[in-house]
């Protein structure tokens, strides 16, 4: 390979200087003492207007989130139009600057889904006057540019990413291009996406982290001249240690022509764990973009997550990173996390930092004793900085006879829910049919049934009525009736080696639509043996539902999830079957009509 | 508080030091090209032999776990004697240097527990000679002291680890002590601790992150000279960044007397996600024991995880960490982080790096472009390398009618489980009940029956029989033939608000034990509608099982997991639910007999 001319001849010191600073000892201070009496809270300072290649206050960390086009690429994962936009919507709210909001040439529904983001979420300013940038992925060619401007042009600021891989590696197995076609390439690709009209141009450098430096300044100062505006650098494969990613960062804004008429840009990937750390080192070598996705969802082991490097920062990056700071309203990341978990799939384990379910959850103990003599003790940061409100903090509790608007109060005040019309109907009768079998509803409940009415796929088909027989003994069978769209009733039964088996047999009798069951799981939402259940099943058409791998340009078969909640397990398997198939059903509707939880989210905004 | 008078004149400079290295530009060499050829594949050294203050290879970093101590002790994750020695004799397979067995002092149960790791994992010397240090931890008293001294003296290098708060927020709202006090209580019970025959102590300065350095210093050298071999450092709170840790243990290290006696250690809580970080950073300045628990687990956010911290050492570790390694032997890897979730309960997420479910899976499209050319341009780990087999990888294929040789090679071939006697037979006759339904077992199937089998508590009540209706339509009612352990038969049936509900309150009628249901979740093992479904509950009994918190010293109640495996999931809810019980019920053995697959899977070590 190339890249082996250019071994430094004396590694261990270049290698000790790529890891951490070398301890000359005598130059530190005797007494370097730090004080921690901060919990996070530093005040929102301004967000500086929008410009594409440059930011007025050095300071200020551009957050650009990859949930949709990254995170949605990861196994199992594909999100709907509707629920793209929801998480969309969020991101707004959440005060992210940039939202990657797909790759619009991997499939007509995709570029749709854009489009849709783009002119509504794209064109809502909101009270602090800000407008996220929507921004389509794009390889390094004319077709895939298009369909990203096509995507994208309706929004008040749109932004193409385009992408080529720069690494011997890739070169040579992937692309079987040499460097010099890689550079025209390039080149000629970033101003065709000037030409199209579009003045806020992204180019990534694709595996930049193994990539000979040499090659990467030319590149790189080859697309600024055609009029690149952002400088995006990804560790593909997520092999980097901190300072070393950080001393790439700066190696490039210090022998790259013309890098300071741009953004510098991190993407890094977690295979070994140090994603964050590799991209708040980033940040501190002088980057001004970081790009990030909800829970750290994305291929393999997935992305730096939005919510640690925002808290990072906001917890320390005054003090250690020479005051550096975000537009993220921190408060609507739990909500965030939830939507994107639920919509997605893929579940945080208990123990993630920030948002997991263990995250502030202290033994007892620890309250009695150092927690509630000084919070500071053991907790860093405040549940309520990320939007965590405690199981019946609000101090309504409801029951059975609490009324419709005791319900909307505390979807309100506690979830964060608003909600009206025919949506707050649903909710209201399925939260009077369970209070009936229970008798606390605590807010977790609450919450599921609310995801379970709210956060649904338009309907194609209904559940009736189910009745099933199983145990040790015999055969299970189940007898299910569905509600078409036409709102005819069709029953069938059918005998399987489980209840849920036999339960979605019957199903599949009625729908006759052949799926595949990849995924099938199920969780009480809160304590006691009558919690209510939330099962979520993935399923995969036959035949159907093709899109494309950003990265590799071939043909991946979209999954679909489905959600249900529930009392009774059987019940709630078959409403998330139910729900799956719909989403599967209604996935090609080309627009998403507005819905009134959309509206009355955006009212809350 | 005091810290505060010590502030730095010039914060900029420092803080810039503190975090990374100032560039210097004109220093950085024009072409640092670095290759990336590589694939994890570093042969294991031979580790030096164990003395507890130095090790004869300075490049030698020790591995010490406290999945058993830190992790056992996150909300949730109690483990029983038997399951503890499972996880123990799983470290000292993988290789790990030190097993923190407990904490004696919480409770009856836990002394035991770490006696019985001690006298039988820390005597257990494998074929390459190496035999793991049992430690326990205690609070710096003598009570506390006793108690890990009567645990761990039997192991061949028994090992005491004491620790104390040194952060002046722990010491004013915690401790109520002067910084005098607190050093006088370091000293001598370190002092203590040896005096009782104990020449291996570790001592950690709680909360260190936060502490006022001078007075860290003086703590240190304080300890060192009353006999401390091991001074850990933990980042209690999470909050440090890497660099920053990084400067605290060489700050440490350059100006602690007495310390060049010693090895250092760190151990890093992982908040803001920074955990492995950190940890790296600490064995890059000097630390040569890193403390870790498998999957990260532990309290909040949980602790830097094994894998990671062995993967990136074994990865970079001679290339940008001055040749580091560890005695680790990661082909153990996924099988610790299976045993290890599904005893504590707490599974990881899909995109945990390197033993999430996703951390090897690639979109298809990726596999036949880039990675089939050439493995390395997306896999920087072999999935081999930390003993992750493909689903029938091996060529077996089970059906119903494969015969007990064929189920008993291929859970030793595929799956690393060796299974003889009963327990084969066990797993034999449920496999073949399952094969009857299941048309293709696969190698997950087959795991989950094990686990089901092998990994379960004593048996005081088993299922008989279950017979279950239910349904929108009805009321759902149960009916449960449990066996108990005098072989009597008792049935019970009951309405619930759903199947399961109903049949674990006809359980409750036959055990008369009340307990909570704490968590209920249930997934399948594998793709298709008639996939085995792995359940799994949380219960803590009523008024029984007290525990005392390590860092505070507040009693806090145990609860206990229980899985069970089927294609029906009503009866895997009933066998998770029997199986919590079992464990309950049994948990105050104060001995455990040896089992079969204890002395099997040891012979397979």
């Amino acid at each position: 390979m190339a890249s082996l001319l250019f071994l430094n001849p004396n590694p261990l010191i270049s290698h000790r200087s790529l890891f951490l600073k070398p301890y000359s000892l005598s130059s530190i201070p005797k007494t370097i003492t730090t004080t921690f009496s901060f919990r996070a809270k530093c005040s929102l300072s301004r967000r500086p207007d929008y410009i594409p290649n440059r930011i007025s206050d050095d300071s200020f960390v551009r957050i650009f989130d990859t949930t949709l086009r990254d995170g949605e690429q990861s196994p199992g994962a594909t999100m709907t139009s509707k629920e793209k936009l929801d998480v969309a919507r969020q991101l707004a709210r959440l005060g992210v600057d940039i939202i990657e909001a797909g790759f619009p040439a991997s499939s007509r529904d995709d570029l749709e889904a854009v489009k849709m983001i783009a002119r509504e979420v794209g064109n809502t300013i909101d009270e602090d006057g800000h407008v996220p940038v929507v921004c389509g992925l794009a390889r390094c060619n004319k077709t895939d540019i298009d369909a990203a401007w096509e995507a994208v042009r309706h929004a008040k600021f749109p932004r193409i990413h385009t992408f080529i891989a720069t690494s011997e590696i890739h070169l040579q197995y992937k692309l079987r291009k040499t460097r010099e076609e890689v550079v025209t390439i390039a080149r000629d690709m970033v101003g065709y996406a000037r030409s199209l009209g579009c003045n806020d141009i992204e180019f990534s450098p694709e595996d930049a982290g193994r990539s000979d430096r040499e090659f990467l300044y030319l590149v790189l100062g080859e697309v600024i001249k055609a009029g690149a505006t952002t400088l995006n650098i990804p560790d593909t494969v997520g092999i980097t240690m901190p300072t070393e990613f950080g001393q790439l960062i700066a190696d490039i804004k210090a022998n790259t022509p013309g890098i300071e008429n741009v953004i510098i840009s991190t993407h890094c990937q977690n295979d070994l764990g140090l994603s964050t750390a590799n991209t708040l080192a980033g940040a501190y070598a002088g980057a001004r973009q970081l790009e990030v996705t909800v829970n750290g969802i994305g291929e393999r082991a997935g992305n730096a997550s939005l919510e640690e490097v925002v808290m990072a920062i906001k917890c320390r990056g005054k003090e250690l990173m020479g005051g550096l700071y975000t537009g993220i309203n921190t408060r609507h990341i739990v909500m965030a996390s939830k939507m994107v978990a639920e919509y997605t799939g893929l579940q945080v384990q208990p123990h993630k930092a920030i948002v997991g379910a263990n995250a502030f959850a202290h033994e007892s103990g620890i309250h009695q004793d150092g927690m509630l003599k000084h919070k500071g003790t053991y907790e860093i940061i405040s549940p309520e900085d990320i939007g965590l409100t405690r199981s019946n903090d609000s101090g309504i509790v409801l029951g059975k006879l609490s009324g419709r608007h005791a319900v909307r109060s505390k979807l309100l005040e506690v979830l964060g829910f608003e909600l009206d019309g025919k949506e707050l109907d649903d909710v209201f009768w399925r939260f009077k049919a369970e209070a009936e079998k229970k008798k606390h509803m605590t807010d977790a409940d609450l919450e599921a049934l609310v995801s379970d009415e709210v956060f649904q796929p338009q309907v194609v088909w209904s559940l009736g009525d189910l009745q099933v027989t199983c145990g040790t003994l015999g055969l299970s069978t189940a007898t299910v009736k569905l509600i078409g769209a036409d709102g005819a009733e069709h029953v069938e039964c059918a005998v399987g080696t489980g209840p849920v088996h036999a339960a979605y047999k019957a199903i599949d009798c009625i729908v006759q639509k052949p799926v595949t069951l990849l995924e099938y799981s199920l969780s009480s939402v809160t304590e006691g043996m009558d919690a209510i259940a939330s099962t979520r099943v993935l399923i995969r058409g036959e035949n159907s539902h093709a899109s494309m791998h950003a990265l590799t340009g071939k043909t991946v078969y979209r999954s679909f999830s489905g959600t249900g909640a529930g009392m009774d397990i059987v019940v709630s398997s078959v409403r998330a079957y139910v729900s799956a198939l719909n989403k599967m059903l209604g996935f090609r509707a080309p627009t998403v009509k507005k819905t009134a939880s959309a509206e009355s989210s955006q009212a809350s905004a």
